[in-house]
């Protein structure tokens, strides 16, 4: 099998010598943590890697970042398939409006560099992820869509404070128990998202700087 | 196939008309989402359910509050287990501090609860737990073990502030590279659990209490 | 007059050449401040030691550290009896609720656990103690109690905000003034205990962690 | 026996009828509890507040709103006077100094006006009071004083993080272990005041204000 | 031209050879940033100085900190007359008690003791600055009043999170947008000089303290 | 004088009848505020909008939105000058990460975006806003850059705080004391402009979010 992964900063070949190692990463993903070694990976990661990159054009840093360890990328990509690829209540817009503003709160440039570019082609809106990361008060969305980033903020930076109270106000925006628990789900998720890519110093693909915004 | 599932607070038969679900939960294991019910569960998770409640002699609540949502359910604790059952720098009993010393500061009355009694039995000491649930500072702990809660606490709290200087005073302490992963990834992951318990308002089950005062 | 003091950790005599001084502090009761010579206590304090041991088996140890300073020793309980054994609309379980919550606000060692103990006696409840701790809203316990806490946490933590409204709140649980004045002065006496507790690194005695809990 | 409570805000006889009742409260000294009946306050109780308006012309508001309780005023003014009346490292000056910071910090204002004016005179200094109250880290004061007062500030606002660090600071200042348990029984102790006076709504005396400004 | 001006501590000359330079400054009006040679001044800014030295029988130190960047200074008391000068809804003493509750809040030396001194001469109240500073939410005020200086510390501590909501609780007290323009421009506007005054350390002048407490 | 204001959304006219107000905003530039009429508007002011058109080739609403007040407008942009147009040791670049940086912390998304797209200009960099928007400590920055976003951040978060260890970290990193000047002068006027906009929802025209992402 021959592949190449393409990814990060400019595009300079890392390992010129070897077709395998075709990569290209001047700046690794992580700045704390060593890049795994490609063909070291194990067969399902590097598959999955792939396909990405097929979808994409480039495989996003965090699977790079976290092929550190393949049994928590593995346990990682499918709590976050369960939450973004599954039916229900949200739009995918919508879920990632809530990734890119609970990100912004924890400061997390990876996630809301990668997933506002990611909003702005489901939304199909250029200007949407950059008013929600800063101040999604003011952003352009439905008086709906700004409950749902109340509770979501809410359950990232104060679960603790979390009542009846919350999910009363859900309801009256006509959210459901199901999406109440997604809301909540894709809040704390990120939050751990965020948290290890804060910590290995993640870096956001060059790629997604630009994404959707003609 | 035959079983009962024995949780929860005082044990009287909820459904006595059936032998599958002689379940006793007077009350729910969360108080905001329903129990789910235990003959439509996939084989898989009931299995599970079955072989936590063999080994300790009851189903704590976090497993049945998260049966509500089959594929998280199994993101969830493969997650967990990547993180807690494999060898390496941190003793069981560290990986637990952590997780009581993070589920405190956000006031995760399950984790809490839960993991310390956990911590007891890990560190076979009747007295950690509370120690260090109230001010981990005070703990009766080493200060390899309280540099290892400051810099769990750093992500859990602000890990947007974490930078090059926490790695440094981490391997001061004797921590390497894999150390300051787990570390990370165990504080990350505990607050997605301590976000998911408060949102569900899930609850401590009755035998936690007590475990490992001894 | 002969007594011994039994206090602390593991009851290894310390000083056992001398029956007066039969005690037993392998750790002393503050980490930062010296425990007082026992013989040279004034009269009243040391029959106060004598009394409390005689009624609990043991000395806590919040009275050997404060027994440094005898005019503060004096008032300190002067002021706790006046608040603890008067009589009230506050039952005594009520009033070991709002030590308890605000001093895991606190971060109070000492208090959280040595009154999470006398709570489950008071209560005559094994689980009410931890669930207070970590999240006094999403304890067992009444709406009016959740009440009487909310409004002694912002005593505690934010008195500066405290408004006519959250005395009506009050009122509105079945609290009259005289109450309002109890919580407020619970909350602000064990804040000015919390804070010399952690100052003087004041060590919960071992008793205090089981006691209560079947 | 004869006498006559002179206080608050613009000395109207409220009694007139009576000589017994001759006292001046336009304004209660708490605007949220009664004022004690004068006539029916303990001997004891009655000779301190003769006592404090022989010695200073009036009677400061925080006698009146305590005396509601009696034994908490006792109990008060007994631990006030262990730690304001007696000698040793600290001048009298450098005492009102931590009731200033401290209850500015706690927002205050019964305490930070009375103690202001109190601070001005002991320190013989106009401008001291309002300099320490607004922000201490620019008063004219030393730097020595500068370490008291972070110390100070520490254990009023987070004593949970108090550490051997902050002891070996204020010895490197030449505090000693007296020093360091005064300057934190003074804002622990002031603590609990500031929030008595936050709840009861506490007023400052007129005679405060200009105190100590020539 | 001949001049004087008049400045600061105590009086002592400090150029005393040249009568243009006889100015009186034993501490710099800050603390950080030179004091600017008085002879090389623009001539409209020493015209500046002149005038309210004139007025006010001393130069207050923030034209001498701020007169070190001409350009700034012309713009900064631009601002200063246009919120300050200018007829509208809000009284003179109103718009002083957003100066000194926002400044108290920033911790602001300076402003609070400075504009602390101006309000009491414009309420004609002795009283009312130090009860803004230290609490306004106890100061004798009206209710339009503290529903003013509720915005304006939203405005202050939280604009982000200013709302229609906080609009329409104004307009109940009878403000109107005007109104609610020129709290949130004073809230803003001395946020810019509080901080300017905590970077220079900027000293109040000896007369702000006592002016305006007969 | 014949001229046609183009800022804001999507180019509808709104008053198509007279050529003068040939001007588009089908949302206002602030959502709280009225727009001026623009042949009302003072000559100085509806000169200064022709020539930032003529430039930019529209019209940026922070002009709109604070024409409302003619005064302050122009004291506005006359500190905006002194401080964004002067010569000195910053260059236009690092001018602008600390607008960027500081108005991030302060979640202002007219700030954020609009001197984002100024910032991507002046550096010729894409990337460099938005990492410097979402967290400063991990862009690719300079030490020397960090070191200037560290003392601006805490001159716009906490300037109470700010000592002599700060001007002294800054020096460390070359810059001197007309350096340290400019970037707390930067932070602290930008924290007033973040108010005026967070207050007015002022709204970034839809040209910057795209400008300099090439």
């Amino acid at each position: 099998m021959r592949f190449a992964l393409r990814t990060a900063i400019d595009y300079v070949p890392r390992f010129p010598e070897s077709p395998i190692r075709n990569i290209v990463m001047p700046l690794p993903p992580s700045q704390r943590f060593p890049a795994p070694a490609l063909d070291t990976l194990p067969d399902d990661i590097r598959t999955r890697l792939l396909a990405v990159q097929e979808k994409s054009g480039f495989v996003p840093n965090v699977f790079l970042t976290l092929a550190y360890r393949p049994d928590e990328f593995r346990a990682f990509f499918a709590y976050h398939d369960a939450l973004m690829e599954k039916d229900g209540g949200l739009t995918k817009a919508e879920r990632e409006m809530i990734v890119v503003a609970t990100s912004a709160a924890n400061q997390c440039q990876y996630c809301v560099i990668a997933h506002g570019a990611i909003l702005r082609i489901r939304a199909k809106n250029p200007l949407i992820a950059d008013q929600v990361a800063v101040n999604y008060r003011k952003a352009d969305i439905t008086p709906r869509q700004k409950a749902m980033l109340d509770f979501a903020m809410k359950v990232s930076q104060s679960a603790q404070l979390v009542g009846d109270a919350d999910l009363e106000e859900l309801k009256a925006h006509g959210f459901d128990e199901e999406d109440a628990w997604d809301i909540a789900a894709l809040a704390a998720f990120f939050g751990l998202s965020n948290r290890m890519a804060n910590v290995t110093s993640m870096r956001p693909n060059r790629e997604f700087y630009k994404m959707g915004r003609d």
